[in-house]
């Protein structure tokens, strides 16, 4: 198929311009809400011309900087290039560019770091203000101007909605057999005039393949042929197996007990390379006909889909790398039916979370001994990428799991601390955590019991002792004994690090 | 109607015994569900009864202890008489007694405090165990063994359908026009089962008004004549009404802007003080047609009913004044259509919340610069009563609010911290924070204008220096920018009031 082809609306074809022309009808101060999720779909061309603009402009000393509403994390052609060019004044709700981070670090930009599923309906509540621009990468766009989506959902809907004007960067290098694997529902509404979202199968379509855009709004085409910034995919190591190993092992015990079904229910689980461990250890594992409703797609499913081991996956956007992309983008026809991509109010919808009972799989930077988890700041302030959709999923699990190393940087940090420097989800939103050393059910424990099943099941063997020992100082010379705490030392192991550059006393 | 036209059934009729007797059937080390939520609806004599023959038990030599579970609190006929029998081995999932809390804080009973949504379905899930007894307190019962609920439901559904066997406590004092009150759903189920719960309005019914349940599980009825633990009510004081006013001028506000309809959306309060201050203040406030989906009716909101201001209330109990509760049982007819009460799951559920856009207002015990807000834990470790439903409604509300004093304990505790002791609701779920001296309206902030804001609006004048000082050198020191953090000063206010009585320098 021909490059014009993928244009088929003839008064939107006549919009098409280069990217040059389209970042030239960006206004400094602006906000502009761009597609991208996890490193898919966001657009690869306007963001890198409006760089370079900002940058001239800066450079004659005219400041320049923009307000970037996504869906999650981008790639270094967005967020990269606009940090460096320092021309990000705003940024929601996602982040995982170094740059960025750096910036948000310094101070320098300002970050709002959101439940996912929570986007789209507060972008709607009005005090966010005006979004003036959608800036939104497409596979293609039909005869009567319907937008066929990219390797990503996320927000667009509502940024094509609620933009003033709409720029396209249609994407060549995008599969054409996206189209049709894509279910966007329009059924969405701001109270009172909510209704039930009527999904009650990961696998079930409620919507429709393309967005609706009126084409008036549309003030600029610009085609590329870029690949999504698609992330080098690390063979899991021994501690990433021993997780996945202790994980496979509970549920095969809780479908032994009766307590989940022998297709599991649908699995959530975030990015990185533990999650890849869990996903690969799934091929072997005695359960079939499974199902994921997640954020991303990972190699890790592609995988299990071949397999016939996982039937069908929900997700509201790929996350896969080089070469998981390019098999899926030559074999995308078999994967079509089995792969849906939706908008993230739907993926990371509480209502449809808890109503399905997904297991939910995430990973942390930090747990404390009563299993509050810290998945956002590093030593309590600086942030590393964003809470995401943690939060929509942990706490409407069915059972909610936490996985880590239990140590970090080489064994100076311990994983599982006394308490946790930042707490993004509480302890009644974190049922099992895991580590290599072992897996603990703290299903029905009281906070006490909690933490000593953390320190003798989870923490690394060098830092049990110091945390043992803190738990029985505290339990003797707390202010209350509910959650027995010392204040003086709760957050000494941090202030050690930070000092020290270890955790290790 | 005489006492004995409230048992229509004659099988269960056949089954009255004294309280004595019902607890005699009781077992030690049983778990036993009982009803009651916020002070209404508990069983008031066969736990009495109870704990007479655990002390009895333990006086000869013979440990007996029970588990219990509730709908939330209940009265000192319950957990105040169990808890000092030493009579509570595990309580979940809310608790606001004292001789419970003081138990609990030291360790003699273990505690699980859970967000009152999840307590039925956890029940289902099985890791919990088998729950030996229900024991219910009913207003009636019908002639085909239906149940009449009494003033609370909470999760007696749930404990009548999940336990092994019932005892029913009928209760003489509960007025008669209770029945027709209540809409007990039973379209609940694990998943994958789960299907949409069809409520899409705060007055909407979409259940039955009595309680299922199998005759043959019904071990023993008592009839008892006992009022519900109503708590006194004190009038607002200053404070209450100074947060009470900047709320309703917040709420004047976003219906000006257009952020909210003049009849607001859906009101959820917590109890206390303010929140009647709150409730008082709608009397006179600009807004119509207003509703509650809540989880317990007030002594104001009846008034707020009664002047027409309010259309209808929803909620799982009631939990009025000795005044009020007189009142509605003298004129329950006339309430009764506008009000109704529901399980708890379905009060509380996070699929309900969302979609009706709860305005949620709750209390607190601390909140940090940055909006962490500490609902349970004093000095991080002192459980006060349980996080109860506030994450059920500050997740998933149209607009999240907090509302405390800005300080405790006659001045020398400020309610705002550096950090908070103890997380209960994240920075992302408190959108809104009020004081006596003002509103923090955190929507749309990042942490370090988020944390200049409730400085310099909500903190009491005495402690914004030190706050303002210590974001100011946690801004220059901190290992990351984002939420800047001197890991060790963080708890150091809190350490000083335990070391010397007040957070003052
Ligand atoms: C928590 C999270 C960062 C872990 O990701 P990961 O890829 O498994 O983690 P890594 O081990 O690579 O750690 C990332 C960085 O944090 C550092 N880190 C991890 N744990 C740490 C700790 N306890 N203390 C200090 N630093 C730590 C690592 O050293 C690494 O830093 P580096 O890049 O400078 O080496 C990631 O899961 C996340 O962002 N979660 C929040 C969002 C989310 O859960 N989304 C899921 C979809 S719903
Ligand atoms: C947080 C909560 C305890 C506040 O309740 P309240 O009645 O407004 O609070 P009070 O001011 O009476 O405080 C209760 C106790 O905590 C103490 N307290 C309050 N703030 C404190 C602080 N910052 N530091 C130390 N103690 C504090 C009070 O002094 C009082 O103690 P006392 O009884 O020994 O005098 C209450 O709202 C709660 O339990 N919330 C969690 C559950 C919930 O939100 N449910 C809402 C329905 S969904």
């Amino acid at each position: 198929m021909s490059a014009e082809s993928r244009i088929r609306h003839p008064e939107l074809r006549r919009k098409l311009m280069s990217a040059e022309d389209a970042a030239a009808l960006i206004a400094s101060g602006s906000t502009i809400g761009m597609s991208g999720f996890t490193g898919s779909g966001y657009p690869k061309s306007v963001p890198l011309a409006l760089a370079r603009r900002i940058e001239a402009e800066q450079a004659a000393g005219r400041p320049f900087r923009v307000r970037v509403w996504t869906g999650a994390s981008t790639g270094p052609e967005l967020d990269g290039a606009l940090a460096k060019a320092d021309g990000i004044e705003f940024r929601l709700p996602y982040n995982s560019d170094p740059i960025a981070r750096e910036k948000i670090n310094s101070g320098r930009m300002q970050y709002i770091d959101m439940h996912l599923s929570q986007v789209a309906p507060v972008a709607w509540q009005g005090f966010l203000g005006p979004l003036d621009t959608a800036l939104i990468e497409v596979s293609g766009i039909t005869e009567d101007g319907s937008l066929i989506p990219s390797t990503s959902v996320g927000n667009n809907k509502t940024w094509l909605d609620r933009a003033e004007r709409v720029i396209l960067e249609v994407n060549r290098w995008q599969s054409e057999a996206l189209f049709g694997m894509h279910d966007i529902y329009y059924g969405t509404a701001l109270p009172p005039d909510r209704v039930p979202i009527p999904l009650v199968r990961a696998g079930q379509r409620i919507g429709q393949p393309t967005f609706r855009c009126d084409p008036h709004k549309v003030v600029a085409v610009v085609e590329t042929d870029s690949p999504d910034r698609n992330q080098p995919f690390a063979a899991p190591d021994a501690v990433a197996e021993a997780i996945a190993g202790h994980l496979l092992e509970f549920f095969r015990h809780e479908v032994t007990k009766g307590r989940l079904p022998a297709s599991l229910l649908p699995l959530q689980s975030g990015v990185g390379n533990v999650t890849n461990a869990v996903l690969a250890g799934l091929m072997d594992a005695p359960f079939g006909n499974l199902t994921a409703y997640t954020e991303v797609i990972q190699d890790g499913m592609l995988d299990l889909l071949d397999s016939g081991k996982l039937a069908l996956a929900s997700a509201t956007a790929f996350s896969l790398s080089p070469a998981a992309a390019e098999r899926f983008n030559a074999e995308a026809h078999r994967f079509r039916d089995r792969l849906i991509l939706r908008p993230q109010e739907i993926s990371n919808h509480p209502e449809l979370v808890r109503r399905l009972g997904c297991l939910a799989m995430n990973g942390l930077i930090e747990a404390d001994i009563y299993g509050n988890v810290n998945s956002t700041h590093i030593m309590g302030s600086r942030i590393q990428n964003g809470i995401g959709g943690s939060g929509d999923f942990a706490r409407n699990a069915y059972v909610s799991i936490f996985m880590t190393p239990s140590t970090a940087k080489g064994g100076a940090i311990s994983a599982i601390v006394p308490q946790a420097s930042h707490v993004d989800h509480i302890a009644q939103d974190v049922q099992v955590l895991v580590t290599e050393h072992g897996l603990a059910d703290l299903r029905g424990l009281a906070p006490r019991q909690r933490a000593r099943t953390i320190i003798d099941t989870c923490a690394d063997p060098v830092f049990r002792p110091a945390l043992a020992d803190y738990l029985a100082r505290a339990e003797a010379g707390s202010f209350g004994g509910h959650s027995p705490t010392l204040l003086d030392e709760a957050l000494s192991w941090h202030q050690r690090f930070v000092e020290t550059g270890t955790m290790r006393p």
